[in-house]
C-alpha cells in the first residue's frame, strides 16, 4: 500500500500514544481530560475565529457547523463530564474459580487505536477525544473538510491539555489535511495501526466506510425509528409519546419517523394528529381516510426525515408492526404503546433493534439517558457494541489467570 | 455483485433459518442439538465411508482428516455436551432503573447468520453447528475441499436431527460444492445476508479472509505463545510448567513456542531442558552457552511450530520479556512463572494478549478449561469476543426499556 509519509508517521505515533495511555493511571487520564476542558475554554476565541473561516467557506450545514461562545462552553462542559465518569480500564467484569484452583478474571482493556471519521460537527472532535482518552484508546481524527479549521483549533487546545497531564500529543491526533486520499489510508488501516474505525455522518459516508474498510467498523447507521400504537394503548399516553418521539427534536437519530397504528386504534389518530400540529403527515389510505393527509409512497417507509414529517401506516396487529420494522427499519430504536403487558413483552422480544421500548418515547435513545454519561453514537450493528457507545463500549477485555503451578492433564 | 443462484438461495434461506431459531424456545434448541448427536451416532458408517473417500483423495493432513468410529462418537458426545450448556438467548446481562423510572435491561440476542470457513477438520462441521444452534444463530458451513465429503455426511445427519425438533434445514446449511468461487461469495457477505464470518485454519486462510471480507470477521490467528521464566521462579515449577506448556500437545494453538528466560534464571535452564527431552531447542547465544543447542534465527521468534520445537530467548527482566511478546506474539496466550507477586501482577497488567497466566501452563487456553463448556476457537482480535469463543460469545444484545408513559424533557 502506498501510504503517505505523513500518515505513516501518524499511525506509528498513535501506537506509541496508545501504549502511553494504557500505561497511564486512571487519575492521569482524568487529569488529562480536565485539562482538555480547561484549554478549550481558554482557547474559545481562537476556536471561534477558526469556525468563522469554516462558515465562510461552507455552502451547507451551517446549523451543525456554527459555534458560538455558549457552544464552546457546552463542548468544554461535555468534556468535563467525561472526566467524571468511572475509568473502565482494568475493571474486573467477572471472576471465578475453576475446580483445579485456577482463578480466572475477565478484565477490561483498551482497544488500541481508533479512527474517527466525521462530518460537519466540530464538537465531535472534543467528544471523541474525551471518550477515547477515558477508555485508554489513542484516536486519529478525520473531520470533514467543512469543519476542518474549527476541528484543528479544538484539537490544538486538547493537545495542550494532554501535555499538561504528561500525556504525549500522539494520544489524540488529527490528520494533516482534509485531503480525501487520507480517508483511503484510514480505511486501509494505516499499515495495520488502526484497530477500529468509527464513522459519524450521513448514510453515504457510513455505507462507503463499511463497504471499503479493511479494519473493523463500529457503524452508526441512520435511525428510521418506529412508534407502534397498539389498540390497547392509553389514548392520552399514545398522543403524548408520539408527539415527543417525533417533535421533541426532529434532528436526532432517535426521533420517530414512522407511526405504526393498529386498525382498531385508528379512532385515536385524530387526537394524535392534533398533538402533532405543525408536523407534515404522510399516511396510507386508511390513515388518510381518518385524518386528511398526503399519501405516503414506498420511499417514505425508508426515509429518515430528520424533519417535522411523519409517515403513518395502518397494521392489523403487532405481528404486522414487527414485520414492517424488520423490513424497513435500521435496527436503531422502536417503541410500542399499549396497556397490554403480554403484547408488549412479545413485541419487545420479537423486534431485533438496538433499543426497544414499551410506553416510552424513542427520543430516550441516548447514552446520557441510559446512564452511560456520554456517548459518541448509537451503534446499529450487532457486533462488539450495540446501542449507545460510551467509554465502556470502547474497551476490549482479556482473561487474567492466576495459578499455583497448575499443568493441564 | 454476481452471486451464483445457489448461493443467493442459501443466503435467503439462512435469514429464514435465523428467524426460526430466534423464535424457537431454549428447550427446542436443546432438543435439536440432542437429536443432532443421535443422528451422528446412527450415521457413523456412512460418515466413515465418506471420510474414506476424502482420505483417498487427500495428499496431506491425513491425521486431522481421518475419522474412525471412536472419533465419530467423540464428535457426537461433543455435540451432546453443547445441549447441556445454558441457553444464552434472552438472558439478562444487566438491569437497572433510571431516576425517571425507566427500567432498562440488557438482554442477549443471537447475532443472526454466521459463516464458518474451515480446513481439513471434519469435526468443525458438528462443533460449529451445535454452538451456533445453542446461541440461536443460523450457520453456513464451508468446509475445505479436503474434508468436503466427510462434512457433507456429517451435515446430513445434523439436518435430520434439526428436522426432528421441528427446525428447518436452513438453520444449518453447507455450501453446495467445494468450489473456491463460493468462498468469494461468502467474503462478500452473500448479498447482505451474513452477519459474521469465522475462519478456522492456517495463517494464510485467516489472513486472506481478514483482508478480503466485507463482513465482520472473528479471527482466530495462530498462537505464538510464550512462557516467561522469571528469576524468582520456583525451579521445579518452572520445569513442570514449561514441559506441559510445550509438550502436553504440540499441535494446539495454546502450546508454548518460545521460552523467555531471565539472564539470572539461566541456571534453571539445564533442568528445564532435561524435562523437555525429545524436544528440539533453538536458543540465543546465551542460552546455547548453558545448554548446547542450535542457534535461533529471527524467523524462530515468529514461528508457530506446532511441533516439538522450542525457541529460547534470554532477557534482562520482565520488561524485556513483555517487549519481546509485544513484538513477536500473536496476542493469544502468555504465561509468567515467578514467586514474586508484584512482578507477576505487573506482567499480567502489561501484556495485552487474550489470555495471560501466572504460574500455570499456556495449554489451559481452552474454552472447556475456562468453564465455557465448548468453543469454536480462541479469538485473537480485540473486538466483540476475545479468547475462547463459546455460545455466549456468539451473541449480541439489545436494550429493553420498560416505561409508564415517559417522554423526554
Amino acid at each position: 500500500m502506498n501510504l503517505s509519509p505523513d500518515m505513516h508517521h501518524l499511525g506509528r505515533a498513535a501506537r506509541d500514544g496508545a501504549e502511553a495511555l494504557r500505561a497511564a493511571s486512571a487519575e492521569q487520564r482524568t487529569a488529562a481530560i480536565r485539562a482538555m476542558a480547561t484549554h478549550l475554554r481558554a482557547d474559545s476565541s481562537s476556536i471561534l475565529a477558526a469556525n468563522a473561516s469554516d462558515l465562510a467557506a461552507a455552502t451547507q450545514h451551517h446549523d451543525r457547523l456554527r459555534l458560538d461562545a455558549e457552544r464552546v462552553e457546552a463542548i468544554a462542559a461535555g468534556v468535563e463530564a467525561v472526566a467524571g465518569l468511572p475509568d473502565p480500564v482494568g475493571a474486573e467484569i467477572a471472576r471465578w474459580q475453576r475446580p483445579n484452583g485456577l482463578d480466572i478474571a475477565r478484565v477490561r482493556t483498551p482497544i488500541g487505536v481508533i479512527g474517527m471519521i466525521y462530518e460537519a460537527r466540530p464538537n465531535v472532535t472534543a467528544d471523541a477525544a474525551a471518550i477515547c482518552v477515558r477508555s485508554g484508546n489513542a484516536v486519529i481524527l478525520r473531520p470533514g473538510s467543512d469543519c476542518f479549521a474549527s476541528s484543528r483549533a479544538i484539537h490544538s487546545a486538547l493537545v495542550r491539555g494532554l501535555a499538561e497531564a504528561g500525556l504525549p500529543p500522539a494520544t489524540v491526533q488529527i490528520v494533516p489535511t482534509a485531503d480525501r486520499a487520507l480517508v483511503g489510508d484510514l480505511l486501509a488501516g494505516l499499515d495495520g495501526t488502526l484497530d477500529l474505525l468509527i464513522p459519524r455522518g450521513g448514510r453515504s459516508l457510513v455505507e462507503r466506510i463499511q463497504a471499503e474498510a479493511r479494519v473493523p467498523v463500529l457503524g452508526h447507521l441512520e435511525g428510521v425509528c418506529h412508534t407502534y400504537v397498539h389498540h390497547a394503548a392509553d389514548p392520552v399516553m399514545a398522543a403524548a409519546i408520539v408527539h415527543n418521539a417525533k417533535l421533541r427534536r426532529v434532528s436526532v437519530c432517535g426521533s420517530t419517523e414512522t407511526l405504526l397504528i393498529d386498525r382498531a386504534a385508528l379512532p385515536m389518530l385524530p387526537a394524535i394528529a392534533e398533538a402533532l400540529e405543525g408536523c407534515e403527515l404522510r399516511g396510507d389510505a386508511e390513515a388518510a381516510a381518518v385524518v386528511p393527509m398526503r399519501l405516503a409512497t414506498e420511499d417514505d417507509w425508508r426515509t429518515e426525515y430528520l424533519a417535522p414529517i411523519l409517515s403513518i401506516r395502518t397494521v392489523s396487529d403487532w405481528h404486522e408492526a414487527a414485520s414492517h420494522i424488520a423490513r424497513y427499519g435500521t435496527g436503531h430504536t422502536e417503541a410500542i404503546v399499549t396497556e397490554d403487558r403480554a403484547v408488549a413483552e412479545a413485541f419487545l422480544d420479537t423486534v431485533d433493534s438496538a433499543i426497544v421500548l414499551w410506553n416510552a418515547s424513542t427520543q430516550y435513545a441516548d447514552g446520557g439517558e441510559f446512564g452511560f454519561g456520554a456517548e459518541i453514537g448509537i451503534a446499529t450493528g450487532k457486533l462488539h457494541a450495540r446501542g449507545p457507545v460510551g467509554p465502556e463500549q470502547l474497551t476490549s477485555f482479556k482473561y487474567v489467570v492466576r495459578g499455583a503451578g497448575q499443568v493441564r492433564p
